[in-house]
């Protein structure tokens, strides 16, 4: 007896199965989980798509309302089933593997049947009694997964992206508030891992800043540009067939409102079912985003190397203790750690390139991977950002002094002095200095080229670090 | 005596080397050519980029010469190389290998070397003659490679911009003429390879022009939005140290008006110097576009694939004998080569993705292979697409009976009778005819579920490829 | 007082932290916890890479004692803990995130922790009282982080690559059991998706077992080359500074006793504290197999495909209902989802590679990256392989009829006819054939170039699948 | 008539074309050119391929001959021409592109063309007198593409397979030399990019050496056993249709004799026919051997770093002038140049595992692409270890008393004490040191922890620099 409460017996086209008593999915939802055991992801790891899901299963269900299919009371089930997954509840009832085959439907049908369950016993029903509300023919009614799944991954990504763009945004600030506050450590540029020309830290630390918020930008103007256009209303391929003529329209307006997105229907349904351009574009914008960070976290690295064999002119904050067998050591290990999220989402973007490339004729069957990569590297990209903002940059100090004594023993100093020694004698310094392991300006001095006077004036940070009228060649 | 003809000695830091007499570069190009032997291809398989070396150094002696650095003779002859070089002279000269180390150095100097030499003789002077005019001191007057070699790269790629969209916008138009010259054939949709539901073929090839169509907004829109931004006036690191205080925007200002290019001094110029974000993204957009190309060459592939034991809705227009060993057999070659190209243009965007990932401190090193990969990209998607247009596109012809044939044998047409017959007996009917090897309409015909006007009505294309008003279930 | 019940205070070089009073684990495990909230995916989710961990304990702790380093007491104590790893206990306990910061730092101190809090509690003692057994000064002794992990990984791919190879194999009997049961299954072959000449369907799914046999012998063969060589007793960067002279050859002795691996120590313990060759070409390996296991997938799913308006000659078990719009509709998912599987590799290998680039002079930082997805890559063709063979291969059926029909039908048919009618014959009819719809037999027939024993002859099955003596032309 | 003069008219299965006079290639060869216009590297780049196809047709016509299908005459033209191909003549007649459709048609019938047309001449015909000896008859004879081209393809691999690996033995030397040279000097060794412990410079290349003599070895293995196996006389699809049933023995055991190669049949002409599972491996290596050439080169560019503000432990030497603003700038070009064509590699590979899993039935239609990229990888890789040990390794010099100095002023010397001292007085030494700047070997002098004779025992570098037996803690 107690074994029979255990479970209840849902069929399908293929048969029978037993799903767990207290489980809100479904037969088809059990089917996909014994079929797909893959990732060991489950849908509830993005709690975004989720909600998109039941954002767009509650659009549907006001224009089916609306359009005299959809009873009220159906609706009024629908709706408040919605709103617990929207408010968060309910999530683990997605179980499905991200990594699936059938083009999301099993993800749409873990919806459908969540949804159906959820809004059963608010009708108080028992889960499972399809016969008062159905996962198909009411919650999923006018719909295909091959326009409700895209439609909702495109909302769940822009249902996340305030989030990514904030953390995106401190850890800007946190980039800049350093770029500040060493506006007068001077200190060698390198190129080529040479020592160049006199530049600051904060001129460092602000390019950082800078050069992520190109990438702010950039984020904030191509979610809207990419993800807004949804092709839902083309049900199985974008012909709309068996659809409410008047269905498309009211169904992404009301999403469009549930949501707070500027959606709009795609202009071409047919293009629209297959396409996953706007994915992989987006996918490549995070590429770059991990790229300049990989590359920030690698002069971090190497501005912070030693403490006296490498370069040191700025310590990370000590996150961990570095080694056992070495004492006193500290690894830089926070940018080591974004370092390889870079690298993991280079492979993402590649992943999901190749399923894009994947689609065949009206459909993209490797969508589920394409989702699954495209949410992961964001979810990725973003705990790496919060990671390197708080627990290293905002306690990054400067080895101020050391910073300043390259600077003066290096040989690089003496392309500053060469517009007013000239090239032949600044050559000619350039080899003394490097083969008695002299400094620059000693020679000078010593050689009497120019006076102390002069010298301040041009070592001046103010005057190396920026272009300067400097006296024309004769 | 004709040996002492057939090269002139040049000198340079490290020593003398003997440079063949009628080459226009130098010293430093020699020994760029003779350190690099790597891709086999030189830069003069890149016009656009030579032209875009070429309008740089003509704007730096344009900015020079306003400020009092360069004299009227001199700005002259470096003017009148300049123009050859714009106009395509000597482009055979520009002999280093793209990949090379050093930054770009080479290929500045390589630049720098041709320029000062046409100019010399323009002057009356033999080339190697320096002491008129110097490759360094004159033609490189107030650059770094830092700043010179990015901006002529940005501004190489914006120059080959308008070419390539021309070719994107020529194919679109091809695949546009086919979605009209199919439109009234009416054949069967197909996901995930199994039947789904009607569609016509020029439906199918006007998603084709729509997803290219996209392509071309967002190409058109990001070349400007990415590679306007220069860095030029930087000099070494972005401080432009030794730079006139007036340069920069003079110089900036110069080359906009001579490329014709809304070009614009980088905010930042420290970032700017390192900073790969404009490449990696640029060639994400071209990635994604050969994905596109690549999944609609995958479907010309098995639309045309038979002749009797395939698709074959289509015929690709035959373009060489396919076998030498089966009469007859015409292959798709052309789309062939299209997918190929696009595998090619995803290793290009990972190498210069990781190389993106691996500059250092104050510049990225590795910017000739990303200048090279993002050239070849470019190069090989707009071949790709004059390719496909002229030698496929433009000769499809459609096996219209084929088409309707199988519609008309399909399961899938069951779909289309589903609001007036039900899904019950839709499914009956479906099974049916799958285990019987019989016609759906066939079957309900047989059954008198639907009579031969309904019939007529339901299956005429205009009613299958869009929604319609269905009655209401009950 | 249940508060101070609930958590212990530990201490650092950095500092004190309360870790949670049940936790095996330690304070150091806890920062990374802290530090590394990433992928979401804890150690405990490779079980071979914990009971690697473990085994190099023991091993490390057998030859500690044996040369006098440990107590009995200690060595007992060790020993009973990583009994209980190797059995599978405490893993919940191994919770860094895979992705990290350190170079495996955390993972290594997350492994001395757990079994010296388990040992301690053995001994008698309470969790942290390790004034007793300390998880540096005992259970780490004589190693680092930078030979210990390395090992532990190794060996953790070793330990499970049995399993990889049984589930290989179990597939390869699928497609050889298939090969077997089509064996008379004549059928038309298909180059560049045309028509092409007969086969068997058997020989198609024969290859399918032979190509994996392949990469059953490559991979059996691949990893006691690549992964048995390994650096236990460099310490910190190869030179074994601080080690016994004698503890490398014991541990390694002990390691392959414990583990019944033929573990050897490396020859150049500076190359192979930083070299990651050996993940590199594994993880190739890997992806062969995925990319070998795609192309099969993609076969399937092109042969399957229909059922009216595609190729049809074989049926794929159906795992689900495929559509709620299109009544009777089955979808290939156990494929689609490989295929997905496939792609996730292909990006796992990029992932790696980037990161196996990445090392740096005497380490390789970012080997927690390599290990990541290298173990994910494993265990994902592992399930891809299963799901394969027990959800889709083993159900297939073959669509006897249709695939002679097609033959029959087929204009490559004529090919065999070549060598008896000759070229220009053959030439000629496949023209007619192709123009008038009509098939190759009947006009051979019609215009009596073969009498009907003859023909029967040629095209027997067993004259057509391989070479056989034919008349020479004349 | 000088006009008529300039082109000879042939006749293929689509018409006629205009073929340049002079031309040994024939029409099918021009429609190919013609079609292709992509990459702009045709065949004749990659001399092996031309030599690999070269044989094969020899092997072919002498099996064909002993069959009795092919006269003594049009064997010994065949064979003549063939024999100029294999000394290197007529490659620039290898016109077609390396990336085209078709799957390699194009490529087998410019290989039949141009010896059809030696071979006529030889006979003392016009070329385009096909009716004495015909390009698809008599040379291709008993052959298809899709046996001869991928058999070229293997056998052009091992062809080129010895200077690569001579190429790659000659820069093991290099490094090893400079490990012999460097073996006395002492030197910090660094995880993470921090301080560690002592090492020897020439520990440091002799790793390099290590790490580059197993991918010697695993080269040296891997091409015969991925390469050997051959599909020559499987014909159209692996069935061998229309062959001689004594052909594929024969045809094989000449191929092996006339290369001196040890090639086999493949035991599965079908798997064979498709599978591209041996470029994959292959590629995989290269991607390994460049992935580690990489790794080297990011140290000797980090080693190199400086010359006042970096490592500078060792000198590259200068190979080009730097900087032209920057007096006395020399850059690590040579590294820098590696770096890239690794990356390119890694480009490649991906190209090529993509363009694999594009295989469909019977065939792999992306195999030209394969082709390609695997020759690219393996000339850049050749070309940039020829450069990298002539024009960087071999000249490289150490900084001894740099590397000296940085160990002595080191916080890691530490380590080497801790045995002596305690990890507690270590500890406590290592935060004085670094707090205060001064020295770890002064602040133990100071303390008197350690007296001169000790100290300078434990610093030794024989006794740092490997385990030593070191007091037993207490």
């Amino acid at each position: 007896m107690s074994s029979a409460a255990s479970f209840r017996v849902e069929k399908d086209l293929l048969g029978t199965l037993e799903v767990p008593a207290d489980a809100y999915y479904g037969i088809q939802t059990l089917r996909a989980a014994n079929n797909f055991h893959l990732s060991g992801v489950p849908l509830s790891h993005y709690p975004k798509l989720v909600v998109g899901l039941a954002m767009v299963k509650q659009a549907a269900a006001d224009a089916n309302r609306e359009l005299g299919h959809l009873s009220d009371a159906k609706h009024a089930a629908i709706s408040a089933a919605c709103a617990r997954l929207i408010k968060g509840d309910y999530h683990e009832q997605f179980v499905v593997d991200m990594i699936q085959g059938g083009a999301g439907t099993s993800t749409n049908m873990n919806a459908n049947e969540v949804i159906a369950n959820i809004a059963l016993e608010a009708m108080g029903h028992q889960k499972g009694e399809y016969q008062y509300l159905h996962p198909n023919n009411d919650v999923n009614m006018a719909q295909s997964t091959n326009d409700a799944y895209p439609t909702a991954i495109r909302l769940g990504l822009l249902l996340g992206h305030d989030a990514l763009l904030a953390s995106l945004e401190s850890l800007i600030q946190a980039f800049a508030a350093k770029g500040e506050e060493f506006s007068h450590v001077l200190k060698m540029g390198r190129t080529q891992l040479q020592d160049a020309v006199p530049m600051t830290l904060g001129q460092e630390f602000r390019a950082f800043a800078t050069t992520m918020t190109e990438d702010l930008h950039r984020l904030r103007s191509l979610a809207p540009e990419l993800l807004t256009e949804i092709n839902l209303g083309g049900t199985a391929i974008g012909t709309g067939i068996n659809a409410d003529p008047g269905y498309q329209a009211l169904a992404v307006q009301r999403l469009a409102l549930i949501s707070g997105q500027p959606l709009v229907p795609a202009a071409d349904l047919i293009e629209a079912t297959s396409d996953m351009g706007a994915f992989v574009l987006f996918s490549g914008m995070l590429k770059r985003t991990a790229v300049k960070l990989s590359k920030i976290c690698n002069d971090l690295r190497l501005l912070s190397s030693g403490p006296r064999t490498g370069i040191n002119e700025i310590n990370l904050p000590a996150r961990q203790p570095g080694s056992s067998i070495m004492p006193g050591k500290v690894n830089p290990v926070i940018p080591e750690a974004v370092n390889q999220v870079a690298f993991a989402i280079m492979g993402n973007d590649l992943a999901l390139t190749v399923a894009a490339e994947g689609g065949q004729l009206q459909l993209n069957v490797m969508e589920p991977l394409i989702a699954y990569k495209i949410f992961d590297s964001i979810r990725l990209l973003q705990r790496a950002m919060d990671m390197l903002r708080e627990h290293c940059i905002v306690g990054i100090t400067a080895n101020e002094q050391r910073c300043r004594e390259l600077v003066e023993h290096s040989i690089g100093l003496v392309t500053a002095l060469n517009p007013y020694i000239g090239y032949e004698n600044a050559t000619r310094i350039a080899r003394v200095a490097l083969e008695s392991g002299r400094g620059v300006l000693e020679l000078v001095r010593e050689e009497k080229l120019l006076d102390d006077a002069m010298l301040d004036d041009i070592l001046r940070p103010e005057n190396m670090i920026a272009p300067r009228l400097v006296p024309l060649k004769a």
